[in-house]
Order: structure tokens, then sequence, then C-alpha cells
């Protein structure tokens, strides 16, 4: 313990801090507070645990470093900084501006070395509960022994906020269900949050919490080194619970007037405050952005530790060569088949199944032949139809499974998502109904923001689930999902759409997919007339077309039906009425104009549209001159046909609404 | 203890099985489940300790009584029906259909005797936290040495999902922070989740958990009715924590075959189980519904409490007649000022000023005026500028204040607030960023289902934020909350319209009002001439008009001046615009057609609108013709004005439309 390099640290320490008072002075905007209170806990992690390789970020077996309270930027940017990722001085010095590499929240499509997007707090720590889920079971099926080629640890950084938060309690009660033991949590207990001290709100005894999880715990001195290290260590010897190490740290440390105190916490120090602690930690107060020499050395990683994995991975290519080509396709996202025609089940036409039906025989279908693919519900597994047949359930003492028992936690499930998602390997998705989609929103916000492949599948999807009534009954949430940036929303019609609908989600690479699915049966289309189910992968295609059609009738999932009864209807009083499936709007956007305009003819204005939820933005597709049929209030609570029909969401109901336009 | 009433017990006890069962069987959906197994403890609850009067059932000082696990609602329709509320048996048999007054999940507004609406799990004890509160805090204000006049416990039964789910857990917290001894929970320990065993997925020592929150924890078993009520009066006599009872119960007690099981959660038992499980009871088998005699004499409760309580009431009135007064217009709501022109502190023109800004100085002008209103910040308060000028912060020892802080902790917030609506007696507001309004959907939608007048106070509303970059830019939240049924969305321009923005939402007593302020300063508009900032009320108006309109421009919040700016320079090229301010759409969907054809004269299709979030929904004012400037994507970390500029949210770009419009 005496050999600790405690020169170098401080060194390392106050250089971090004096990066992180400079950048946010010369934005004049961001958290300074938590770099300089964390910067002693952060020098120790990344000088003598953390493995990983700045020049190669994405090395698949390195140590996963979240900093889930994001606020605390600066930190992140400097360590990245001094241990040589490209991330050169100039862009912390254009912290928080316009181009620059340095938002005020770290951005992991954006800034390289960063594993996740955070801010929004709570979401870091359920991040890294999915990384180290993703390493514990990526391990489990590919290391073999004395071939540890998946191994490595993931470590938080949390604050208060973190831990207040709902999503991360929920993510870290399953942490310490499924007994996680190599994620490791730097709690920066500073007693200050925004408002104030954290007795203004936040007096419960976390660490006791952590146990009630099942989680290991300690508390350390965020500013003795060597006991930051040793506790680390033991964390790290623990060996089969998660870690929570309390460091007990000064917010702003060092500053004279603002140390300990919520004043260091969200605002600039201001000029002077800045030159009085750059005094008070014996730091020269010019130049700004001072780094000293021998910090960059100290702090730097070679290539070593991967170069060895390398060595290590080239003889287990040579051993399990199979393994390792499966294991190399899911890092790279190259798992899928070339046949999907073979892989995608057929549906029998005119057989009554539910889309989540469907959609549960798919995804078995799909999972035999996508090893990647790993999932669960939050507690809804025989609802969601989440499981896949012939896997077992993950458990705390055996990861072999493939099924995850997420629990009554749609929160934290997204958030691990999301880290499942990040670490690679594996393509994640989870089920609950889609009105809990609310619970997760912002998880999937979060997804989208990044760019994580994550599928949802959002069972129960309107009003046709009936008797659990308006508190289960999505009304606003298709639209309130659609409203989400690079978020894709697919609503199949029935069985066939479905299978293609699920194709499209896993060939998503850019970000996340929301299955949304019936609770009811419906009627699976009969294509051997009309539009093929692989429309759905244009977003929106002609399903039944008639001559010069007078009128146009667009529907959503189970809606699609009675836009085909609708038409039957019209028929039968001499009105020609295309019907057009619009399983999603995203992917429909992405389609040329010529291709929009050949499904909806500009010309053509009378439209009708049908969807069991609200009318809100259906201008978009039906015009002025349109009619929406749809649902503008909450539900109610009876058997399903009922509330259709009382609700008037019907096929009689869309006609009447054509021949309507017809007559205007 | 010899002397329980063992036999009564008993029947009542299976009479509630009984109509569980029968009432999911017909129905042939539901959960028979939780009625089962937590009949003993509900029984015990409802005649030794509930003070309620089912002949008033919004007796003020009545014992709030909470399911949250609102899927077990079979339990709470038996105990309203048997303890005499107005719902019939004939109700009971009509569960989960069209028309009744018994859905699927509980809904306040529907039926007399339930408190809140639940299902969504989590919420219901998110209220009870949010009722407790409000009883400590009217409490403390009201209540004089020998005049009680609030006094009530608050009991909720909540589930192993309840307490799984982030919401209750953030809500926990801040329960056991402010000390509510008055909130007793009841936790039906069943071990079984939908799923199945709650060792797949939930193995945390929830007392221990609870006792780190600070709360009081006892253990018992739920079938024995004496040590049941020997743990509810433990609870009521800690008296300085709140309380929960882990019952340790089986799930569909009485079922030989079911019991105990996943199969008797969410599912009718099946005509043949629910014959044997009926024997297996000791009960007749036929008729179905069976109320024996003498149950519900037994549950009944006829008024004398509330008249011991009426007695105790007059002489408070006599004795503190102002204090009296004001209790009865806060609980019947007509505590709001005549004078509202006096109360709303006027803005100087040109000044510029965040509607944060002037939202806080109005919040504290009407909280003078307003005895009701109670509220606080997620850990914002600074930034939110929620505070009331002059009043303390409550705090675990003394609740004279009137500001909460509720910590990091949004979504137990929001649950929080809606139970403070419930309760009466309080006008609650809570505030956070804008962005975060994503945490808190679950409970917002509650409120909008509920009617619940809750105000949300939504700051840093757009990618006006600047720095903090696109995890906290609102983009699609807007119409995420404008999708949302019966819920009030007012994003105002100026000073002047943030004042009647308040009065708005202060008068609107049927469901929740969100406002959405900036963290910008924005110009007040000078009402010299133009339209007067009143119409905020009718939800849209006309701002600045001129003689026969070429255009219309149509902004929201902050880019309302961006509208104003590009009229002038539309005026310099000669076109004639009008500029329309739209803070409410559905304030403005209210209004008489005749109203919104004078605002938005359907002869003239060359609208353009501005607003810096999605664009999604904007075809709803402007038409097929119109253009909408906004933002399909996420946003960026810079100073405001510059990303204003870079993504072209402009004066100019909106001029540029205008004149591309017409030159159509």
């Amino acid at each position: 313990m005496s050999e600790y390099p405690l020169e170098k640290h401080h060194l390392a320490a106050n250089t971090i801090r004096g990066l992180a008072m400079d950048a946010v002075q010369k934005a004049e905007s961001g958290h300074p507070g938590l770099p300089m209170g964390m910067a002693d806990v952060a020098v120790v992690l990344w000088t003598n645990f953390l493995k990983h390789n700045p020049q190669d970020p994405k090395w698949p077996n390195r140590d996963r470093f979240v900093l889930s309270a994001g606020h605390g930027s600066m930190l992140l940017y400097s360590l990245l900084h001094l241990s040589g990722y490209d991330l050169p001085l100039a862009e912390l010095q254009s912290f928080r501006q316009w181009g620059s590499k340095t938002p005020g929240h770290p951005e992991s499509h954006l800034t390289p070395g960063v594993e996740t997007t955070t801010g929004p707090l709570g979401q870091g720590l359920a991040n890294a509960v999915g990384m180290a889920l993703a390493e514990r079971w990526l391990a489990e099926r590919f290391n073999r022994s004395g071939f540890p080629v998946v191994d490595h640890y993931t470590y938080a950084i949390a604050s208060d906020g973190d831990l207040m938060e709902g999503v991360a309690q929920e993510a870290s009660s399953l942490a310490g269900h499924l007994a996680l033991a190599k994620l490791i949590v730097l709690y920066d207990d500073n007693h200050i949050t925004i408002d104030g001290s954290t007795e203004l709100a936040f007096t419960e005894d976390v660490l006791a919490r952590y146990g009630a999880y099942g989680w290991h715990g300690q508390r350390v001195d965020g500013h003795d080194p060597v006991a930051v290290k040793a506790a680390i260590e033991a964390a790290r010897a623990e060996g089969k619970r998660p870690s929570i190490i309390a460091c007990r740290t000064q917010i702003g440390y060092g500053s004279p007037n603002k140390q300990g105190t919520a004043k260091a916490h969200g605002e600039p120090l201001g000029v002077e405050e800045v030159r009085l602690t750059k005094e008070n930690l014996g730091w020269p107060t010019e130049p700004a952005f001072y780094v000293p020499d021998g910090v960059r050395e100290f702090m730097s990683r070679d290539g070593k530790a991967q170069a060895e994995w390398q060595t290590l991975w080239g003889h287990y290519q040579e051993e399990y060569a199979e393994l390792a080509i499966t294991l190399e396709k899911m890092m790279r996202r190259q798992d899928l088949p070339d046949d999907w025609e073979a892989v995608l089940p057929q549906f029998e036409a005119g057989k009554s199944l539910a889309t989540r039906a469907s959609s549960g025989t798919v995804l078995s279908a799909i999972a035999a032949r996508v090893p990647s693919l790993l999932g669960g519900s939050g507690d809804l597994t025989g609802s969601n139809k989440t499981d896949l047949k012939g896997e077992k359930d993950i458990r705390p003492d055996d990861f072999s499974g493939r099924y995850i028992r997420f629990g009554v936690r749609e929160h934290g499930m997204a958030g691990i998502l999301n880290g499942m998602a990040l670490h690679g390997g594996i393509r994640p998705y989870g089920g609950t109904f889609l009105v809990f989609s609310d619970y997760m929103r912002p998880s999937i916000r979060l997804a989208a923001l990044m760019g994580a492949a994550v599928i949802y599948v959002f069972t129960h999807d309107s009003i046709g689930l009936g008797e659990d009534g308006p508190t289960h009954q999505p009304v606003e949430h298709l639209m309130a999902l659609r409203a989400i940036p690079n978020l894709t929303v697919i609503r199949p019609a029935e069985a066939g759409e479905t299978a293609v609908a699920w194709r499209a989600a896993l060939e998503n690479a850019d970000g996340p997919t929301a299955l949304v699915l019936t609770r009811q049966n419906l009627p699976t289309i009969d294509r051997q007339t009309g539009g093929a189910a692989d429309g759905v992968r244009q977003g929106a295609y002609v399903l039944r077309d008639v001559d010069e059609p007078q009128v146009i009738l667009i529907g959503t999932g189970s809606e699609v039906q009675l836009a085909l009864d609708a038409q039957k209807l019209l028929a039968d009083k001499g009105v020609r009425a295309r019907v057009v499936s619009l399983p999603s709007w995203e992917l429909f956007a992405g389609q040329t104009a010529e291709y929009r305009h050949e499904v909806l003819p500009p010309h053509i204005k009378a439209r009708v549209s049908i969807e069991a939820g609200t009318t809100f933005g259906w201008e978009r597709y039906i015009g002025d001159e349109g009619l929406a049929i749809g649902l503008d209030h909450f539900g109610a609570s009876a058997p399903y046909e009922t509330i259709y029909r009382e609700l008037g969401i019907t096929a009689e109901a869309m006609a009447e609404a054509g021949l309507s336009l017809l007559r205007r």
C-alpha cells in the first residue's frame, strides 16, 4: 500500500479538477462539482483497474465504464483525453459548443470512449446492469476452460440523484437477484443535490437498501486513494454479488467557498473562485486547461491488455472455430439469416390469430437462427408471448438460458435493454403491455437518441384488450411513440404482417423498434390476391385495390380488418374503395415520394383512416378533406367487441364516412 | 384477543372469496387470486379499523383505503358492497361489463368509495403517500388543541408488483423521509406474480428495504385475523414512521388445485375449480354471488364516526370560525380569488423575462391568495422557480411549511401529486424539466383519466435550454402530452400569457394541466395594441392582425416572438400576415367553431406554424397547404441562439415559408 503513487495520483486528480473548472467556466454553464469531487475515485479506477484501449474504444472485451451522473461529463471527457482517446484538448476547450464532441451530457454516438448517453438520472445505472448482464450471458455461452474470451467488469459512477430514481432502483434490484458480481457501482456520496443538502429529501440508508437487494456494500473516504483502491479490490474479490461503494466525497473539492455545497453543483464556480480554488489546490492559476507533464503518461494505456486478449482470441479461434465465428458474427451484428423466406413461418389464410400469438411463433422461429436474440418480459410472459421455445430462463446460478424474467419493472427493463444493446453481441427485446410503454419512455427516448437497436414487444395494443378497461387500454400511445425521433413503430394487421415486422425490426440497426400487437384474434389475410405482407417493409402498401378508386381506406393493425370489411360494404353500394395497410409511419416516411404517391395518390382526397387510438396526427395522411375514425377519450371495461361497437370504431362507421365524403 | 369474532370473520372473508370467484368466472376474465388471498386482511382492516361512512363516501375525515394492486378489484367491490356503499349486488354481477360500475380495474370517478384509479402497478402506493402527506399538512394547519378536525389514516394494499415498481420505491423513500406515520401499507406477500414464483425475479428483502427508507416493518400470517389485527394496532401505535406489514398469504386461498400458484392470479378458476373451492371452504356451491345472513351487518358501518366528527366540526366552527371557513373552502375547491385582475402580477412590456421566471412571480402572488396551493419540485427548485415566496420547506418534524422537496423522483412526485389532489383540500403542483415529463407519464395519464386537478410546471421546454444538449431538450414532448386525453397543455409566449395560463390551470377543475415554460428570456409583449393575453383562456387568439391577411403565422411559447418578427419581415416585402398565438390546443379545441374560424379563417390556406418541437401533428392547424417549422430530430448542445439558427427555427425561415406559400 505504501507504494501507492500518491504524488502522480494527486497531480492527475487536480488536472481533472482544473480541466473541469476551466471548461465549465469557459462554457459559462455546466457542472464542475462532480468531476472535482469524484476525480480521486476516477483516477484510482482508471489507473489501477480499468481495462481498456484508448486506441480501440470498441475492443469487445474492454471493461465498461458508465458515468451515470452524466451531468459530470467533464470528468469523463478529462479521463478520455488524458488516457489517450481521440479527444484532443481543443475539444475540451469547446465544451458544450456547437459541433464539438463534448456536449453538455455524454453522448455515446458522438464521442469515442463514451459507452452510453447519460444525463437523465438513473438511466446509466440501469444501462450498466444491462452491460453486466450481457457480459455474464456471453461469458457463459462462449468461454471455455482456459479461454475467458468474454471477461470484463462494468463500473458505474452514480450520484444521489441516480440512486433516488425508480429506474435505477428497479434495475439494481434485478442485478442483485441475478447476482451480477462483475458490476461495481461507485456511489458519489457527497450529501448534495441541486436543491441543497440530501437532508432535504434523501435520508434513507442507501447501503442498507442495496444490501436488501442482495448487493455487497462498502463505505470509503472518496478522497483517500489507497482506501478507494482497497475497496475496489474487495468489490472485485467479492465474486458473488454486485457491489456498491459509497465514496464519501466533497462536491467541488478544493473550492474554498463552494466545496461541499450545492453552489458547486450546476453552475460555473466564477472566475475568482476558480482562481482561489487553483491556489488552494496548489495549482498554477494560468494557463487554463493546464495538463502538467507526466499526467498523460500516468493516465494513458497502451494496447497491451487488448494485445494479450487478441492472442487468447487467436488460440480460441483455433480451438473453438465454430464458437469464435458465431461470437464474432454476433458482435458485428452479422448473425441474421440470408434466407428470411425460409425462416419466417407461414400462416394459413383465414385462420384467426392474435398478432401477439403470431409474434410469439415468429420470435421462436427467428431465435433458432439468430443466436444474439435475447430478451424477456416485465412479468407478462404468457400475455406478451415473448418466451422462446425450448429455451430456459436465465437464473442467478445459471446463465445458460435465454430468457430474462425482468419482474414488474418496465422502466428498469428498458434501461437494461439499452445496456445490453450497447454492450454488443446481443439483440435485446423486451415485452410488456403497450399502455406501459409510458413507464419506459425515458429509456426508449435514449435508445432512439443513441441509435440502440432494441426491440420492444408491446401487446394488448388498444381497447381490443377488452375487460381490463381504461387503465390498461392505450389510446394516445401509438401517436406518442410515433412522435419520438428515430423510433420505428410497427403495428401489423395480422400474422403475415407480423412476420415481416419482426424482420424489419431485426434489420433496423440504427435505432429501436416497437412492435405493437393485439390481444384479440384477427383473421390471417389471404395473400393470393392483393398486396404482399412484405409491403410492411415499405411502411404502407396497397392491400386490396380496385380500378379507379374513389375513396382510400387506411387502417393499421387490427383495424385493417375493419377497412377490408368497409371496402365490401362500400362495394355493395357501388363505391370503389382502395384499402391501404399502414403499419409503420416511419418506414413509409422513408420511401420515395413516388412510392408514397403510388400508395396514396394525391388527387384522391376522399380518405378515411381507422385506428383504435387518438385521431390526433392522422391529418398527415387523410388531409384536409379526410375523416379519421378513432378514439379521442379513454376507453371502457367490457368485452372488446362491445367496446368497438359502442365507441363507433366499426366497418359500418368507416363505410359511412367514405360515403359522406363522396356526398360532399 | 380471545374475543375476536372469528366465525363472523371467516363468513365475511369467504363471502368475499365467493363473490370474487363468481364475478371473475361470470365475466370470464379477471383476477380472483388477490381478493381470495387478501380477504382475511381486508376484513380485519374494514371491521376493526377503517373509519368511513358508506352513506357519505366523500366525508372529508374518512380514512383513505387504496387498493394499489388494482387488478384485485373484486376485493374492493366486495368490500364496498358488503359495507353498504351504493354498489348493489347487480353491479358485482356485471363485473367488467359495459356500463357497469365495476370495471376491470377500480376507477375513482366511476364508483363510490373508490379513492383512486389503480391497475398500473406502483401508482396506488404513490397516491397513498400523497394522501398521507395531504392529511399531515392539513392537520398541521388546521388542527387545534382538542380539535383534531383533520385526523385519519391512509391504508394501502400493495402487491409484489407494486413494490417492484420504481414509482412506488421513489414515493416510499420520500414517505420514510417525511415520517408519514399515519400511512400503513398491507403488503400481500404471496410469493406469486403473473409469471410464477417471486423466485423468478424478486428475491430482495422487502422489509429490509423499507427499513432502509425509514419505515416500521412487521411480518404476519395474513390468514390469522388476530395476528393481523395486532400488527395493524402496532403500526398505528408506532407513531413516528410509516408502516409496512408483510402479510404472508396464499393467492387464491381455498382453491384446492390453484391456491399458492400463478394459475390463481389472472384468470377465472374455471367452473369446476370454483365448485371445488367452495366445497373446500365449506361454502354452498349455489347460488353464485352468495351473501349469507349477517355478513352485511358485520361489515356495514353506520354514520356514527362521521356524526361524532360532525359534532367536533360544529364546535370547531364556533371556536375557530375563520379557520373552519378556510378549510371548508379548500375542501370544496372554492378558494380561488374573484379579483383575478388584482391578483395576477402585471409585467412591463419590452422587458425580457423567461416564462419560468414570470411563472415563479405569478405562482407566489397566487399562493398568497389561494391557501390550498401546495407543491414543490423534483430537485430543480431554482430552475423551475417553483418555490413560494416567504414559505418554508415541509420537513419531517415540521409540516407548517408550504414547499415540498420531492428529491430526484419525478415519477414518485407525480403519483404523490395525484394522491394529494384526490385527498381534497389541496391544489397540488410539481415542477421538473419538460423532458422529464416522460418519467411521469403513467401518473399524468391517470390524473387525466381520474380528472385529478394537478398542475405540472414543466420548464426548459425546448432546444432553448441550450448547452445541456439533446438528453435534456424536449422535441416530441409537447405533442406526446397533447395526445393524452383530458390533459390541458399550455405553453405561454411571454409573461402576460404566463399569468393567464396559471389562472386557466387553477380554474381547470376537471383534469390536470401542464404549464410549459422556457429557460431563456423572452420579451414581454406590449398589449396596448393587438390581442390581450387573456386570449390564452380560449387556447388561441389573434395576437397581431392586419387588414385582409394573406398569410397566417401560428406560434406557441417562445416561438411566438419569431412569428412576430416574421410578420415584420413579411410586411417589409409587402405581405400581410396575421400572427396567431396558440398556447393551448385543448382550450382552443373547446371553443365554438365560430371562434375557431375567426382566429383561423378556413379560406386562408397559406399558413405557417413555428414551434421548437416535432412538426408531427401540426397538420391539424396548417392544413394540406401549410408549412410547419420545427424539429423532427434530436437537438444539440450549444448556446441556444446558435441552435435555433443552425436548425433553422428562425423568423427568416418562417417569413420565407410564408413567401413560398404565396408563390405557389
